[in-house]
C-alpha cells in the first residue's frame, strides 16, 4: 500500500503545519518519521538505563535525537521543562501527556495525565502523545480523559499521537496484548477516536488463543501489519520497537511496516540501550529503510 | 398507523430545520429515512470488515452514503473529523457521541462520551446519536451522562437520536435484549427522556422467558412493532438491521416497521458487508419500501 | 474569470457543509446563489413597504423565499424567532446579526449587534450576516465587534457573510460609497478579515473625485467588477441590488457580476417592492442568469 | 556590531523553539531573516496591487514566500484562514494581529486587533505581529491593547514581533515618522515593552526639524542604524523596505542594517510589485546579503 | 560527580531568583542546602516531641532554623500562618502543601493538599513542598493532584520540592520503601514529573527481595546514592535524615550524599529531638560537610 500525503488526511491548518515540520523539516525529511521515545524512566524506572548509564541523562538523549536526525523526541513534562530549552527547535518535541510507574497492578490500567495540551503549546511542541489502554476495564475513565485531550488538541491545532496499547485483564484472555486481533482493534479504536498518528506494537498473528474467528487463521506478519495500517487509515501508523531484541529481527519488522504503508518508526530502547556510536549506526540503518519510502 | 408530519412533533425551530433537511432534502426526500451507521470499527473492532475489506475505509463508506442516497451517515468523531470534509453537505452527518470497544465485560455497560454536541455543531452535523443502555445496572451514570447531552442538544437545536439498547446483566434474565418487552421498554424510555428519534432493534415477541405477564403471550411481529412505534410516539422510530442476516427476512422487517409507522431504517452491516454493486442493489430495495410511506 | 469550487476555498468542515447546503441543496443548486435580504424594515423603516404593503408581513416574504427558490433568506433575530419555524429547513436561514435604524447620522457609523452566532446555531441557520462599515471613523469599535463575531463563526463552523459597506465621513471625501475605489477596498477588507462571502454594491468606476491615482482612470463596469471579485478572492462575492431601479439595468449588472466570477446575487427591494406574481417573474429572470454559471 | 545567538536573548523555551524554526529551519537558515509582509491590501487597499495584478492573489504571494525561500510570511487572519493551509509548514507563518484601513484619519492612530494569539497557536504560526503606533495621542489605548497581546504571547511561548511605527499628530511636529529620533525611540519603546523582534523603517538622520538636541547633529546612516540596533538590544531588529524605491538604494540600506547587527529584513512591496521572475531575482540579491551575516 | 550551577538547571526566572535566595543568601550560602522539616506533628503526631518537649513549640523550631543557619524551614500552612510572621525573611519558608496523619492505613496512600501555591506566594515563601507516594495503587489520584500543583508552581515561578516517597502495598512486595530500587525509581519519577528538588531517603542497596534484576546485585551505598543523583539529574537532590539514628552513621550518609552530587540535606528529628545546644552542635557538623561542596 502507498501512504497518502499530508494534504489527503483531513487535517486542520495547525495540525498540517506542525506535522509538516515533523515530517518534512526534520529527520529524513521525506514524509516518513523516526521518533525517539524517552519516557521509560517513568514507565519502567531507571532499570532501563543500566545497559548504558549515559542514557540516564536526558541531555544525552535530546542531543542524540539531534545528532541521529530524528523527526522528534517524546518526553514527559518534567524533562521537557528542564532539558528541551538547550535544543529548542533543533528537533521537534512531542510532549507525552500521560504516563505512570509500573509499580502498581495494571489489570484496570489507566495512564494519568501529567501535563496538558496548553503546556505543549507553551513549550513549542509540535505534537502531543497520549497512551490509551484499549480494552481496559477502566475504559470509561480512559476515554473521558482522552476526550478532553483530543478536544484541546483540536482547539490548538496540535497533532495528537495515540500510544494505542491493548491492556488489562480482558485482553489477557483474548490473545494478549501483542496479538494481531488486539493490535488491529487498538489501531482502529485510535482512528475512530481521532488520533492523528497511532503508535502500535508490531502485530503477532501467531497469538490466536481466544481471538475472534476472523483472526483465528493463518496470517503472515506482512498481512497483519497491512491490515493494521488499513484499520488506522488516515491516522498515520507508527510501529514501535518495544523491548530491545535482535537488530535483524527489528529491522525486518521496520521494513515490513514501511512496506505496509506505515508512516514511521518509534524506537527507544533499541536505540539508546547501547553505546553512543553503536546507537548512531543502528539509527543509520533505520534511516536507510525510511529513505526508500518517500511520500 | 400513519406517521405524523414534523410540524406535529413539538420541535423547536432548530431541530425542525435540521430534521427537515434530513427527511426532505436528502434520501427519498419524502419524510422517511434511511441511515447508514458506521461505528462498528469501534464497537466490534475491524473483524466486521473482513467480509468486505473495502468497507474498512471510511471514505468508501461516506461515498457509499452519497451514492446510495442515504438520509444521513452516523459516525464517531475521529472519522467525522478526517473524512466528512470531503463530502460535507452532500449527505447529512449524525455525529455519534458515545461508543466503546467490546473488549471488557458489558454486564454494567455504559457507553462513554467521545464527543459533545458542540463538536457536532462545529462539523455541521444535522443530528447527534447517543447509545442509552436501557436496563444497565449502571443506569444512574448512564442517565446522568445522557441528561447533559440532551440539554446541550436542546440548547443548540440539535436533533437527538437515541440508540435505545436493552443491555446488562438484568436484561439477560428478563427475555434478553431483543425481546418485545425489552425493545418496547427501551423505546418508551427514550421517549420519556426526550429523544427526537429512537433507534431500536426489531422486537422479537417469541422471547418470553422471564418477561412481565403482558408480554408473555402470543404477539405477532407486526403487533409488536406497532406497539413499539406507539411507545415512542413523538420520538420518531428507526429500526435497525443489526447483524447481517438473510435479505428477504430483513426486507420483511423493514416493511413491517414502516407499516407500523416507523420513520425509517438504519442499516449498516447488512449494507456494506457485501460487494459495492450488491450494496447499492440492496439499498435500492430498501428505498423502494420507503417510497411507499411518504408523509 | 471562473469561480472556484467550495473545496478550493479553505473552508472548515462545518462551513463547507453549510455552504454546500446553501449552494447545492437550495435555489439553482448549481453553486450559484440568490439571496433574499429582508432587514430593510429595521434599516430604513416601513417606508420600504409602501410600494407593496403585503411585503410588510414577514410570513409573506419567507414564503416568497420558498416559492421563488431562493438559496437563503437573511433576516434579523426578531423575525427569525417568530417566522422561521413555519418554513424551517425549507429555505436556508441567514441570521443577520447586526443592524440599525437610519435615524441618527452615520458619519461615524457602526452597526450594533442584535444577536449572536450561538443564536444562529440554535435556530438552525446556515450562515450569519454582519455589516462592516469600511472606512468609518469608528473603525476600531467596528473591527472589535466584528472580530468577536468572526471568532464565534469560526468556532461553530458557521459561514460568515460580510455586508461590506463603505461608509462614514472619510469615504464621502474619497469618491463616495459606490465608487470603484471604495467598493474594491471594502471587498478586500472583508477578505483580509476573514469573510466567507462578501456582499458589495455594484462598483461605479465613474465616481472618481478624490480617489487614489490607480482608480482615477477609465475603467469599464466589467473591469471594475472583475477587480472586485479578484480582491475578494476566496471570499465569495455577492452583488446586491440595492434600491429598486430599472429591471434591465439590474439584470445587466447581475450578468456582469456573474461573468466576473461572483457567486451570486442578493436582491431584496427589487424583488418584493412589486406585486407577488411580478416578483416571481423577476426572480425567474435572475435564476435564468444564474443557471448559466454552474461551478 | 555582532548579533547575539538565540540562547543569549533571554527567551522562554517556546519562544526559543519557534524562533529557531524561523531563523534556522527556513530561509537562509543562518540566523538571519527575510520576511514577506502582505497586509497592504488592508492597510492601503487594492491600489498596491495595480503594479502587478497577480499579487492581488494571496495564493500567489504565499507560494512566492515558499519559492523565494523567505523565513516567514506575515498576513492577517482572513488570509491565514483561507490560504495558509495549502502551504502549511512549508514557510513559517507570522499572524499579524492588528491592522486597519487607511481611510479615516490617523492623527490619533490605533491599529485595532483582528485576531488573537490563541488563533496564531491554532493555525500553527511561529510568531505574531503587532503594530504599535509609538507617539500616538491614543497611546494609552494602544499600550493597553498591546499589553494583553504581550501577556498572551508570553503565556503561549509565541514570539512577538512589534511593528514599531512612529505615528500621529505629535510625531509630525518632531521630525516626522522616519527621523532617526523617531525610529530610535520606537525601537527602544518596543524593547522596553517586551518585543522579541522589532520592525522599524530605516532611520533618516537628515530629518532633524523639531527633534531633540542629541539627534540634531550630523549622523551618518550607518551610525543611525547602529544606534537603533543598540536601542533594541535583545529585541532583534528587522528593517523594513517600505514603499518601493530604487533597488540599489534599498540594497544599500539592507547592507547597512545587517552591518549594524540587525537580524533581518522585511520587504513586501519592493518584492511583489514587480513581475514574478524579477521578484525572485531581487530576493536573491537580498539573500546574498544575509548570507554574509551568519550567527 | 559535581553538581551543576543554578544557571544550568533549566529554570524560569522566578524559580531561579527564589532558589538563588535559598542557596546563596541563606545557610552556608555556597549553593548547598540544609533544610529543617517540621511537619512531623501532622505526619506522626506529638509522639515525636517527647524526646525534647520544647520542640513541640513551632516558635522554638523557627527560631532554631534562624539560629542554626538553615537554608529554609518546611512547615504546614497552619504553622506558617501563625509562626512565620515573627521571623519572616530571616529564614526562607518552604510551604509544605500536602500532608496527612499516620492513623489510617497507607496501603493506597495519597497525601491530601492542605494549601496551595497561591498561599505560598502570599506568605512570601521561596518554595513549596509536595509529597508524592511513588508506586501507590492510588497513583492516578496522586498524579492528578500533583499535576495541578506543578502547574501552579510553574505559573508563579515557585520552586517545587517533591518529597518522593515509595509507598503502598505494591512497594512492600518489591524490596520495600528504602530499597535502592524504590528510591531510585522515586527520584526518577519526580524528575520526569518536573520537581525542581527531590527529597529522598538514603537508598539501601541491601534490600533486594523482589526488586528487578538490575538492582539485585552487589551495590555499595556510595554507588547507590550516585545512581539516585543521576536519576534525579537536573532536579536537585536532597537526602533526608529520616528517623533519628546514630550521629556518625547520619554524618557518613550526609558525606556520601554530597560526594554523589546531592545539593543538600533535610534533617528534622535528628536535629530537634535533642536539647537546644546539642542541636546546634549537630547542625554545625552538618554545615562543616556542606562547606566542602560549594558550587
Amino acid at each position: 500500500m502507498s501512504r497518502q500525503p499530508l494534504r489527503a488526511l483531513g487535517l486542520s491548518t495547525g495540525k498540517k503545519a506542525r506535522l509538516h515540520r515533523i515530517l518534512y523539516n526534520a529527520g529524513p525529511a521525506n514524509g516518513t518519521a523516526l521518533f525517539l521515545p524517552y519516557d521509560q524512566g517513568l514507565e519502567h524506572g531507571p532499570r532501563d538505563f543500566f545497559a548504558n548509564p549515559a542514557a540516564s541523562d536526558p541531555r544525552y538523549i535530546v542531543r542524540l535525537a539531534v545528532e541521529g536526525g530524528f523527526n522528534a523526541i517524546a518526553i514527559q513534562i518534567g524533562l521537557a521543562e528542564k532539558f528541551y530549552w538547550d535544543f529548542a527547535g533543533e528537533v521537534p518535541l512531542i510532549l507525552k501527556l500521560n504516563g505512570k510507574t509500573e509499580i502498581p497492578s495494571d489489570a484496570s490500567a489507566v495512564s494519568p495525565l501529567n501535563a496538558g495540551v496548553e503546556e505543549a503549546v507553551r513549550l513549542g511542541a509540535d505534537a502531543v502523545g497520549y497512551t490509551l489502554y484499549v480494552g481496559t476495564p477502566a475504559q470509561e475513565q480512559d476515554f473521558a480523559q482522552y476526550r478532553a485531550v483530543r478536544r484541546e488538541a483540536e482547539r490548538w491545532g496540535m497533532p495528537l499521537i495515540v500510544w494505542a496499547y491493548p491492556r488489562g485483564s480482558a485482553i489477557a484472555g483474548k490473545g494478549g496484548k501483542s496479538s494481531f486481533y488486539a493490535v488491529d482493534y487498538a489501531a482502529r479504536t485510535a482512528s475512530e477516536l481521532g488520533a492523528d498518528m497511532v503508535k502500535v506494537n508490531f502485530p503477532d498473528p501467531t497469538r490466536r488463543t481466544g481471538v475472534p474467528a476472523p483472526y483465528d487463521g493463518e496470517h503472515s506478519a506482512q498481512d497483519a501489519v497491512n491490515a493494521v495500517v488499513r484499520s488506522a487509515n488516515r491516522s498515520m501508523l507508527l510501529v514501535s520497537g518495544g523491548e530491545r531484541t535482535g537488530d535483524e529481527a527489528m529491522l525486518e519488522k521496520a521494513r515490513q511496516s514501511m512496506e505496509a504503508g506505515a508512516t514511521g518508526l518509534i524506537f527507544g530502547r533499541n536505540v539508546w540501550q547501547r553505546e553512543h556510536a553503536e546507537s548512531l549506526r543502528f539509527v543509520g540503518r533505520l534511516r536507510e529503510i525510511l529513505a526508500k519510502y518517500p511520500v
